[in-house]
């Protein structure tokens, strides 16, 4: 039997809505803080990439009961649309049927809320949290920083209020608390590709579409109104920068020499690229996330990371759910809970930080290199003769619910094994045959 | 003609007094704040390792007039004595006459402030720097951090308050800004080791002592009045750490069993370990350390690293040196300075912190291993014969002016090739001959 506990969340976002229907779902009182206005009220205007949904992010809404309300809003996606010159090619992502689900972000933010009030969370929008007293699990609100707060007692404060937690500001004053943020020098930008007159879609819209180009790339996801969101990434300085592209000339010469089949499918790229902010990318990590039994961080404020593997929110969602197994696992026991939850979470989002780091290279110049697509083209025929002998690193990270830490190691080890494939005599005619297939058998039983 | 500022300095410690004696140099008006009150006027009281002067501090105090000052206050030490068993043997820093300087922090900062104020700074102690304006260098002062606070407006702002730095907080909630801090499982005690009655040394004055116990070790470095302050640096948790040490029977027990010729030595054992505090290791790395022309961070604020090489004083004194190089080399425009000066020392402040951190290894188990005690033996021979082909890495970091990042490399690859040298069947007998010195002399032209 559960007790009751009075829990406040700070953060209204996708993690703080979720993790306020599992615990209302354990039984106790939850009211969530947000600074913001009830982002259902105003018009939600992105600086955001589209999200990714997959299997670990479909897995907590599920198991919360909610997955079906958001299939509803998610778009399938069961490939990448590679975008060189003004040629196509698709690279899929797993086996058949296995997707990635595009969602907007404000849409599913919105509905996340709804469903959180309809599961008895009490939310307080416009209220700001500028301070905790982490030993009394009190927050101090107020309208600004200077001024007297009010304080609010909980039993439990969970900080899911992201990558620039205040919460997590206070843990970061003690000692003993390790913490890291380190930016790209890598910014984006968001574009949109409209839908047609009739609603419908101007490119293939079960792809997630890469024009990659090395140091930078763009890439757009389908919306359900038959638009595209995309996003420009591109070094802050240097060459082909966003400082390179000051003038409505130079935007427009850039596009069309560097992406011609954009040109006519970005109507607004001008008034777009001036009118969008430049957004920084920023890997946060940091430990303990814990403060005694009181509180905890949550999704981005405990681990903060860049967005090209699209687990951001998968990885905050998965949080949810070791959560709650050790809420089931330890009763009412809040120091085992969250011991056992920071523990069992550490190695894997430095896992997924790591893999979403390494992801850049792979989406903006390796989905364009030949031996790679080779590389891809023998880890998949493999693959598929020893299903339970290779696994691939997407598959690993994006279809499976296995620790991202395993996914990262075995990810290395197959690596190591694939580049002594691939450096095979004439490995471009011999890449389906026995022979290899062979090597590949003996390499997996050396390091087995 | 240098144009004259308006500059505050936030911190009056050892970088923060120094530096105002730099800024008075040049010619500005310099105001310090400190949240603490006059060091001078308080019992200081140390949870503080005595400092290690050496090149790179008495070169910045030479050139500000004051190291005469200093000397009469420093010790000087030779050597390392290492305490084994209750065997002693000493281990020499450099060549003949090349000494480090054991000297009291708040002996040496009490006389650096009385030094900065006979130069004009003005200082304002007890007046707590809540936060700052980064694009308009106005601090914001007050009693506590909710009450109402004044603005003081100055024309530049340099953070030297050190490791917990105010200024750089404000800093570190910009984009792009890097930032990390990383404790070590280790912690520290100060013990102390009086004077004899007659007022002299209970050990040899002028060697680093050090009990080097692989996980732990314990150091000692002399006072001017006859005493040792020690540090007892050990683990957290697990086997011989502070946690495990509860009872002064534990105390007592441990120092007879592990360090038995220091029982007689420090006779307030069981008081002193459980009246002082256990101390924390960090160390902070960021970037950028400056804000347009308006505010620069230095010393520990900029680069806080862990104790064992004895370098972060010099450290953040060579900052001030190079500072005031570049106030030199580009008169009143303070933009060249900042970017500059952060330029030339982000490098060096990585590589000291890497330097620092490894050096643990090196104080607390190496100086009890044979083979390196044979490295360091051989290193020293061939050096002697090859002054201008060999400095060792001691050498480059603490009798050198040259770059840390620059001392770092050139350790690392002097380390492969005695890695490969004391790999010589024979070494042990042949570590003087003309055999292994034309292996060094064959191995430095590979790598030239």
């Amino acid at each position: 039997m559960q007790e009751t506990k009075k829990i406040a969340i700070v953060g209204s976002g996708l993690v703080g809505s979720l993790l306020g229907i599992y615990l209302r779902k354990a039984g106790h009182t939850v009211h969530i803080f947000d600074r913001s206005p009830d982002i259902r009220s105003i018009n939600f205007s992105g600086r955001s990439i589209n999200l990714a949904m997959s299997n670990r992010g479909w897995k907590a809404l599920d198991e919360a009961g909610i997955g079906a309300d958001i299939r509803k809003i998610a778009i399938p996606l069961a490939k990448r649309a590679i975008h060189i010159g003004t040629q196509t090619s698709n690279q899929f992502y797993g086996k058949d049927g296995e997707c990635i689900y595009s969602i907007s972000r404000g849409v599913l933010n919105k509905k996340m809320i709804d469903l959180a009030e309809n599961a008895g969370v009490t939310f307080f929008f416009e209220h700001k949290v500028w301070d905790i007293t982490l030993s009394e699990a009190t927050l101090h609100v107020g309208e600004s920083e200077h001024e007297a707060w009010t304080d609010l007692k909980y039993d439990m404060v969970f900080g899911a209020d992201g990558a620039f937690s205040r919460i997590r500001h206070r843990m970061q004053r003690q000692n003993r608390f390790n913490y890291s943020q380190e930016f790209l020098d890598i910014g984006y930008k968001e574009l949109n590709i409209p839908a047609n007159s009739d609603g419908s879609y101007k490119l293939d819209q079960h792809a997630l579409h890469i024009w990659p180009r090395g140091q930078y790339m763009l890439i757009a996801l389908p919306n359900l109104d038959g638009s595209f969101t995309c996003t420009l990434f591109m070094p802050f300085e240097g060459q082909n920068s966003l400082e390179s592209l000051q003038s409505k000339q130079e935007v427009e010469d850039f596009f069309k020499e560097n992406l011609p089949d954009t040109v006519d499918i970005i109507p607004n790229l001008v008034e777009d690229f001036f009118k969008n902010p430049t957004s920084t990318l920023v890997t946060m990590k940091c430990y303990p996330w814990t403060f005694e039994n009181k509180v905890a961080l949550i999704g981005d404020a405990a681990h903060a990371i860049v967005p090209f593997y699209g687990q951001g929110m998968n990885a905050g969602f998965e949080d949810i759910t070791v959560l709650y197994d050790m809420i089931q696992q330890h009763p009412n026991d809040w120091s085992a809970i969250f011991m056992e939850y920071q523990k069992s979470r550490k190695p894997n989002a430095d896992a997924i930080a790591e893999l979403s780091f390494r992801n850049f290279v792979e989406m903006s110049t390796k989905t364009a290199d030949t031996t790679f697509i080779l590389q891809k083209k023998i880890e998949k025929h493999f693959s598929e003769k020893h299903p339970d002998k290779w696994v691939p690193l997407y598959s690993r990270v994006t279809f499976s619910h296995r620790p991202y830490s395993e996914a990262l190691a075995q990810g290395e080890a197959q690596d190591r094994i694939m580049q002594k494939i691939l450096a095979i005599d004439g490995i471009n005619e011999l890449w389906n045959s026995t022979f290899v297939e062979n090597e590949i058998l003996k390499l997996l039983e050396c390091n087995g």
